[in-house]
């Protein structure tokens, strides 16, 4: 076998047999095969795509590059639990991992006993102009995402859930080929991200998933129809691997949520679960995730309706509030600092009030430019070892569709550095668009819901 | 500048800039590109295309990558002179600049002395199934295709003409862009191939040049229609640098000629050169680009029926044969012990006549199944530093279109290896096809003329 063969098959828009892909990614890793192959590949790869069973046998091999405990015995051993995680292809302000977490098991605890729920969530950290749960929740001083195993599983036998980040021993092929399409133009590829993702999900042996797969102005795949692409390749290696799984399609059109930037967002997460006024859209998102999950997790007994009514009491009550300091707590995050750092950042920044120039309706709040200006501002890295300064934001007091009066604060920027405010200014000014008549269409919380039977 | 952004661009369908082009070679030769992102690039290319300037600016990045005179002052120090060179994209049994370069220089000086021609032939070696003019000339002992410049530019002045292959110091960068390619999957791309040829040919400060482009089954190209594209390349190239330029394109369906394998086809030039009677394809070819090349020479003076009038004469009184052997002699060739060799050899090899099983007509001589076997035979290289036996090929008797008898000898092969025989045979029996009525569309030389204005 030849990886050039091999990389002309492709080329044709053959599909490549497993002994191929496994020839492929074994030499990769052995030196065998070299990286201009493998990326000429991956271009390939870009421009042909993958059938389904490419595309199942591909993450297979990568997810299997790593130390994995054997899925069956996993299963096995655990007969009446069900281990569940939730994917977001990245978003501006998205923070519903922080709220969904704590929220679902307090729910399914208290109020479905008959179900035992496991969240061994594994997420990222920044990535473009998106931001990452993990660099989310090390706002709260102290909080550790890298666990030793046996710890990850004390934390989870304990209350349910953890919140880690990827080890190393996780699919160690992936992050080499991320890294060599991140350097040579193929990482917009479906079934390469496809893979991505799933090489890693994989790897938590779960029985259910949930993917909120975004779409718009501050997505990865700005179409519907992409993102329905990249739901249905998700599932279809899902399904293929025995894997319960469920895709929402979610607009992001404008920041998730009243604010966005590290620290500001796990404020406003803290607030959502007391029961405090909250994003009407976020609250959706939030409802329509944690009765999938809940759905899932009782085997389809729980329905939407009565998952999303239960939830919705649990939120205006206040009664997951508890577990989300746990959550924090669970892993050596201080929250009581957090709290006090609550009480006095906002004497330490520069902020600006950014407000409307006329009276309408706000038409744009758009999400990638926002996304992007945040890291501008030292909110997220620009490279990969880069400190970031969680407390830099944006806090929005009016959303796409509300009305705005002349000189009324649109929104809040909190800053560090007083040379990014011109800057600042005309990014918002870009951003934001106000319309003279009532918006028709006002970007909802769109969820398309790509099932799997 | 980043490598990522110039190959995300490609990848996308947009044309790359002269200097994005030039920051991916230079770095490419440099080292700070990496090969995989040039093979990345080189893939987009493959699926996206050039557009004119771009391959034109490439091919231009290229050929300067080399030491090359100045193309205005090497034009300006021969005002009377006319550089011309031919290319041909490789056949089978493909012969003509042999034949062609002697009797061009004889015709020209004899008939037509107010044109002033010097062809400093640049040729190449066996590449796949398709054999080398350097290897050829190689078959008469003692020929030296290396020459020192200065003793290639005494040649030159001295009969008007060289053969040479190729020197190191001519477009080192498309030496390893093509090493790339050839390990990549990516050497199927017209613009890729265009500028691979260009990039030398610009090097030798021509005039014109004569291209051509074989298309059928014996042809990289095997529709006419990638042939059509890949002469547009050719002509486009070579206009932008102010090349005169024509485009032929021609059947390689059989192999050229009588003739296959390295010695036997300088027979068969030896042969055509003195006169004797010859294949009317192989003729037929000859006299469209000989009278190409005077056409183009002489500034359109001499016109195409005029050329071929005078060029026929010549061939028929074997008038240019005495230069044919100078060809070789000038280059250090015993051509007197190549006439030895021809008279001994033949006793020296094993012989197998292939014999039609049946009465009707020829159908098919398969070209690129001849070429494969000649090198299984020996006769060409299956690795770069592999010696070839110059002596095996075929003698073929019978042409698509002939008649045959039941028992008559089709064709007859020279062979060393005993154990060769059943592959021989078998190869045979899938190349030659015989029908039952008159073949209607015997496969001639095809010519389509691209001309330049």
């Amino acid at each position: 076998m030849q990886a050039k063969e091999i990389i002309t098959k492709k080329r044709r828009g053959e599909a490549n047999s497993r002994e191929e892909l496994e020839f492929l990614l074994k030499g990769f890793l052995s030196g065998e095969v070299k990286e201009y192959q493998v990326s000429a590949w991956l271009m390939a790869v870009f421009f042909r795509g993958m059938r389904e069973k490419e595309l199942s046998d591909w993450t297979e091999l990568m997810w299997r590059s790593g130390s994995t405990f054997p899925r069956d015995r996993a299963l096995k051993s655990r007969p009446h639990q069900y281990w569940i995680d939730k994917h977001s292809t990245g978003g501006v302000g998205d923070k519903t991992s922080l709220i969904l977490v704590p929220l679902l098991k307090f729910v399914s605890e208290k109020y479905f006993p008959e179900i035992s729920i496991r969240i061994p969530m594994v997420s990222g950290r920044g990535l473009g102009h998106t931001g990452g749960t993990l660099d989310k929740l090390e706002s709260v001083p102290g909080f550790q995402t890298r666990l030793q195993i046996e710890k990850a599983q004390e934390v989870l036998e304990a209350q349910g859930f953890f919140m880690i980040g990827q080890t190393e021993s996780v699919a160690p092929a992936d992050r080499l080929i991320y890294s060599l399409r991140d350097v040579t133009g193929t990482i917009e590829s479906i079934p390469l991200i496809v893979s991505s993702i799933m090489s890693k999900k994989l790897s938590e042996n779960l029985d259910g998933i949930l993917f909120d797969v975004k779409t718009g102005l501050g997505a990865f795949m700005s179409s519907v129809d992409e993102a329905k692409l990249l739901a249905q390749g998700l599932l279809s290696v899902a399904k293929s691997h025995g894997v319960d799984a469920v895709a929402l399609i979610t607009q992001m059109d404008e920041p998730l949520g009243y604010k966005t930037g590290n620290f500001l967002e796990v404020e406003e997460c803290s607030d959502f679960l007391k029961g405090f006024p909250r994003d009407k859209n976020l609250e959706k998102l939030i409802l329509e995730s944690a009765s999938w999950m809940l759905f899932l997790s009782s085997r389809k007994k729980i329905s939407l309706k009565e998952g999303k009514k239960v939830c919705l009491e649990v939120i205006e009550k206040g009664e997951a509030h508890p577990l989300f300091v746990q959550m924090f707590e669970s892993q050596g995050g201080d929250f009581k600092g957090f709290e006090k750092e609550r009480e006095s950042f906002r004497n330490k920044y520069l902020c600006f009030d950014f407000k409307a120039e006329r009276a309408g309706w706000i038409s744009q709040i758009h999400a990638r430019i926002l996304g992007v200006l945040l890291i501008d501002m030292g909110g997220g890295r620009t490279t990969k070892e880069a400190k970031i300064d969680n407390k830099v934001g944006f806090e929005v007091f009016k959303k796409t569709g509300d009305s705005v009066t002349l000189g009324e604060t649109i929104l809040k920027v909190y800053y560090k550095n007083p040379q990014d405010l011109e800057k600042i200014k005309s990014n918002l000014l870009e951003a934001v668009k106000i319309e003279s008549g009532r918006i028709k269409n006002v970007a909802p919380v769109l969820i398309v819901r790509e099932v799997l039977e």
